[in-house]
């Protein structure tokens, strides 16, 4: 089997051709070929600029790998901008022995997530470690895009804003929790891995007016509404009952002890918009194979600033807090 | 003493204190404070966009750091393109259990390294992987440049042209290996780690024409030459004499069995320019510190096309090649 060696990042003739037969082949495109030290771009007006590192284990779950997530990830970042994702970068760390059918098996499926937006990739970064230096692979995307939509802002949420969730949370953490304990659940237990980029040019196009946009990746839903009500010094009340969550989540939080709002998502989105705005919204979104089962969870109060407060289906409520300590490493 | 915890990765509570308590400490600019998903940038015209993975072992070495490395290698790399460094990603992958003191020192010494360009951080990432995931800490930088001066380009290179260096070569691979060996060569072996972005702004200052421009990284000296004679059909003919090297680099060399000319430079660049350029270069290049030592080392030539002949000081010649396998693992 033909595996990855350090002179593969050498910066020599092995690195030459490992960038050549592998990389262009599936990546390639006019500013890439060109790209020397730097690839040259036009960018006009207001442009997003991010970064982001993967390191997610395994590295091929239910519903994608390391490499579409590396790609959605970071354009989903532009998008959360209301940016149209151009262009992103591309850099691998690879150790000593990785397969190279593996690596790939992750470039194929770059390539194939990269056809969900406009996104090419067009510069990038080949390391090779030795055995024991790096686990397998990491991948950092840093993207860049063209902003059509300004104000979009943790900073702008107004009181009667309601709040909308593009999909069910927490599926992201559950397929990486069920891959690594070697659960037995499969059925639609998937990743909701994704690119966001259509739904959010759909809602730009349909002129919807949005306050905040975040992909609840990390730290789930629970961290997006929190950062939000305490940069907007709001309160964000959620009916617990109206948050859709998949029943193979609920299982795996229920037998780990988890909280599926604290779980990681990779393909959904919170949105708080004007109440006016929301029939559009949700109709565009279910439009949408990634967003059809967008619904309105909550809204924007003056109650307690700075806090979410969760109300049970029974009539009780409590804070939902910003999640603590180390759930999952090594989600995304 | 303090060390960094899964924790500070997972999206919460310590992942924002970490970000406050640190990286904004030392990394403070408007944009950062006030990027979400990604920072909102103003750029004109054309842009150079580049992105590369700082894996070096050890992490502290003799004239540098991880931290240094990873601004002056990605600001480099755009100083390369003629362009204006501007906008830098960070983004740290760190094993659990890292000193935080170590981290603030890397953290430091990227604060310090951005004093020599206009560059900020703009935006970043934290990834904290468990114990034996990766090897203390890995950094990505991606940076964005405004392009000053266009046409500079491996392509470029025409008969006539003189090859010059910005310094004496191989210092930081030779570092490195000093370092890595346990050596007890001290001295002035340091590595060349540097910005070079004063050096090519006073170049495009001076209006010196310059038809390639490329810093000696992975592969050093050979793998520049032999890239440009390939890229632009030429042969350059280097006079071995007149390429510095510095006593202890050559001792190292000896020791070891390797050349001078395959290691790696940081802060040494390789300038290919019209003859008639050459004096009013090496004058402005000679009043910096960085690059007092520049010198003519060789001119373009169509005696060999693709190819990088040595002509040695007793009048013998041979070709140079691309390095081949990999020297040193883990050097940027």
């Amino acid at each position: 089997m033909k595996q990855i060696q350090l002179s593969h990042g050498g910066g020599g003739e092995e690195t030459n051709s490992l960038i050549h037969d592998l990389f262009y082949r599936y990546f390639s495109n006019d500013i890439l070929i060109a790209a020397e030290d730097a690839a040259v771009l036009e960018v006009e007006g207001k442009i997003a600029f991010t970064t982001d590192s993967f390191t997610v284990s395994p590295i091929f779950f239910s519903g994608g790998d390391i490499g579409k997530l590396a790609i959605a990830g970071t354009v989903n970042d532009l998008a959360m901008m209301g940016a149209k994702p151009l262009y992103l970068s591309t850099a691998f760390m690879i150790e000593e022995g990785f397969a190279f059918d593996d690596l790939e098996t992750i470039v194929k499926s770059m390539a194939k997530e990269l056809e969900h937006s406009a996104a090419k990739i067009v510069c990038g970064d080949t390391k090779v470690v030795p055995k024991g230096a790096v686990d397998k692979i990491f991948i950092n995307t840093s993207g860049i895009g063209e902003i059509q939509k300004e104000g979009i802002s943790a900073n702008n949420l107004q009181e009667g804003d309601v709040i909308i969730v593009s999909g069910d949370v927490g599926r992201h953490g559950a397929a990486i929790l069920m891959e690594r304990e070697g659960l037995g659940i499969t059925g639609n237990l998937e990743s909701d891995c994704a690119t966001l980029w259509p739904a959010v040019d759909a809602l730009i196009e349909s002129n919807v007016n949005i306050s905040a946009l975040r992909d609840a990746t990390r730290g789930g839903l629970s961290a997006v509404l929190n950062e939000w009500a305490e940069q907007s010094a709001v309160c964000i009340e959620i009916e617990e009952k109206s948050v859709p969550v998949d029943e193979a989540v609920q299982g795996i939080c229920e037998l780990f002890g988890f909280e599926a709002f604290d779980f990681a998502n990779e393909g959904t989105c919170i949105l708080a918009l004007p109440a006016k705005d929301a029939p559009l919204a949700i109709e565009t979104l279910q439009k949408l194979e990634t967003t059809k089962k967008a619904t309105v969870i909550g809204a924007v109060s003056m109650k307690k600033e700075g806090k979410v407060i969760l109300h049970s289906p029974y009539g009780s409520s409590r804070y939902l807090d910003l999640p603590k300590g180390e759930l999952l490493p090594r989600i995304c």
